[in-house]
């Protein structure tokens, strides 16, 4: 149920093949979850809300809107909206899932720079009036097929410290922002503000703080040209700890709490975050069986039900490196180092590295903790193996058919 | 209809969207096609038919079995299956697939060397009864789960020259070849032959000649120990010229003439071919639109509604770095240097390196050719946007409700 259908029967929110989802358990990955035929991504609504619950209280002032990408789950999005937080979509299919969920107009945002002509006339269809843009062509576009709209400007920061950096694919000089909010107005749309990102996965503070100058100087050249900047939005990268120590989300709190809001220009600007990651990762766990396993050249090999393209994409060098707590349900076996494969034919469908883990065995099952984003959401069908399904724990009593 | 149901109905074959997919033109990517939505896929039948004729050509002696993980559409896998051509599967859902199209067990066999056990099982219950294995576990659970099977071993190859080489994951030394024929008999199953992977996209004539160098010394050993081999398996591997110079289907074929039959040892050896690749990647055209474009210092950036993660992960360095032949639909306006970038927020999604192609526009259509495999195949659904549609051309009037 990761790609929903376009229209999301709320009845259905909370039955996955024909189950209510209340029987799986979190925390307890393995025996008490025995009955979940594997790959599944166990996702946990509470840990969602906790999570929402600290970003808030690191961010005091800061708007908290979800960056649907991460993981479009209904059920993750439905609890998101109960909690009052915003959505940001990047795809006709995001903008219609959170419709279907009843979301207003005025709680969804697109801060994708660059969209299909039809998706701007979707958007300024269904009433989304904040649309970012980082070109001249891009505003043309705005003004063309979603009049009325405001413009937030995607400012390029830099993105060193950042597992995936986003650099060059979008992203303004501060010449250039001051540049497009004139030419905006020329063409009739409102230049409302602007947008960053300093990467995903943003480990350093340092980054943070750089961008954050960056937005001070940005809004300073922007009233010194007379525009007034509504909402600076901080985009996303909020990192989560996965197996090494990142800055927590308090210090980055500070930083932003440092710059904004009056450091930002003109008095009532808005800021928000658009964190992914940081509100669902930590709530999925995602459990897989091992197929098979194999001694090649001295080295041990376990094979599991899902890999590089069936949740673990942000595993591979070239998209992150990221390396999740991994728990094994035979605990009290002896250690062995073995690498670990995915399920496919493919030999890029291997997780880097060797690991030290309880001997495992075909049947065994193996968590990867912290998979709540970019798993499912990035997964493919490759060798007909489907991406893991999605269990939710904790989901409200009226959601429930 | 990439991902097929679990069921696929024959009246549905030829239909997609309500249409038959004979108003496809194959010829004209772009105007005769303008009523399909990108992106889309789209393949050639008599294409397909014609690759499988000029394989059979260079390959006399050698069967031709699909490695259907390559591209499994229902209509290409009919096609395939109406000219002889057996089929590989990797998983349960390409099992069901080519069942459901009549395939008989015997055009079915499973080269995967690590399989779960409730495939093996399947395998097993659908009479399908050539398997891989390249360890002591795996047939341990053949023996188990799929009684009286035939086993052939994967056996280790170098994969320098190949695109995306198989070392490392998959294979045996031939010693534990030996061995492994041993342990087989041992649990009463039938060791039946070997089966090699050179890589995907092997470009390099000496790894192919060096890989039958290997498969004979091997057969030779294995006589030497008693055992006969039934079936020397060539696996997949053969290249398909994109934009740079490869080996010819017919020198490659020539190597396998020298090395075959009889010298693989046994009389009445049969030797296999398991392309995937060089059946349909030159059948098939993904047509994608540009959806916006940026001068970002200096550069253009032109962005289309497909990319890295939906329909040209090949293109990415860390899995191929393959490029394909482009044209655009505007060939008549000036040359510009640009970059091209999916549709997605992550910066990954963007394809190595400049293009010099005529100056593009949002709207404009550009086709990327020879894209029939490991495109649809391997895309995701990552920030919304569904995989590319397959619409197929030259579908046999017997098949269409």
């Amino acid at each position: 149920m990761t790609n929903p259908p376009a229209t999301i029967d709320r009845d259905h929110l909370c039955v996955d093949e024909q189950r209510c989802e209340r029987e799986a358990v979190w925390d307890d990955p393995f025996a008490a979850n025995r009955d979940q035929e594997t790959p599944f991504l166990l996702v946990s609504l509470p840990a969602v809300q906790g999570n929402v619950e600290a970003i808030r209280a690191a961010f005091p002032d800061v708007e908290v809107w979800y960056a649907l990408k991460c993981n479009s789950d209904p059920r993750i999005a439905a609890t998101l909206a109960r909690l009052g937080v915003g959505f940001e979509v990047a795809s006709p299919h995001e903008l219609r899932l959170v419709l279907s969920l009843g979301v207003a107009a005025d709680r969804i945002m697109c801060l994708h720079p660059i969209k299909a002509p039809a998706f701007v006339r979707q958007l300024h269809e269904a009433g989304v009036t904040r649309l970012a843009a980082d070109s001249r062509e891009e505003v043309e576009k705005i003004a063309r097929f979603a009049p009325r709209s405001q413009i937030v400007v995607r400012v390029e920061v830099d993105g060193q410290g950042s597992r995936i950096p986003m650099n060059g694919k979008f992203g303004c000089s501060p010449e250039d922002t001051v540049e497009l909010f004139r030419f905006a107005r020329q063409r009739g749309v409102r230049p409302a503000g602007i947008t960053i990102h300093v990467g995903s996965q943003c480990e350093s503070l340092c980054t943070w703080a750089a961008a954050l100058r960056t937005c001070e100087a940005v809004c300073e050249r922007l009233a010194e040209d007379g525009s007034s900047v509504e909402i600076v939005s901080l985009g996303g990268g909020f990192p989560v700890r996965y197996t090494a120590e990142v800055p927590d989300l308090n210090s980055i709190g500070e930083v932003v709490r440092l710059a904004s809001p009056h450091r930002f220009g003109a008095v009532g600007c808005r800021v928000t975050m658009e964190p992914g990651r940081a509100i669902v990762a930590t709530a999925g766990t995602l459990v897989t069986s091992v197929v098979g396993t194999a001694t090649r050249g001295g080295v041990r090999w376990v094979y599991l039900d899902a890999g590089i393209h069936h949740g673990l994409f942000e595993w591979s060098p070239a998209k992150g490196g990221l390396t999740m707590p991994i728990t094994v349900e035979a605990e009290d076996r002896p250690l062995q180092t073995c690498r670990l494969a995915g399920p496919t034919c493919d030999s890029y469908d291997a997780l880097p590295g060797l690991f030290d883990l309880p001997e495992l065995r075909a049947g065994d099952r193996i968590a990867f903790h912290h998979a709540g984003a970019y798993t499912t959401s990035i997964a493919s069908r490759f060798n007909g193996f489907d991406p893991p399904r999605t269990v939710v724990v904790g989901i409200e009593r009226a959601d429930c058919a």
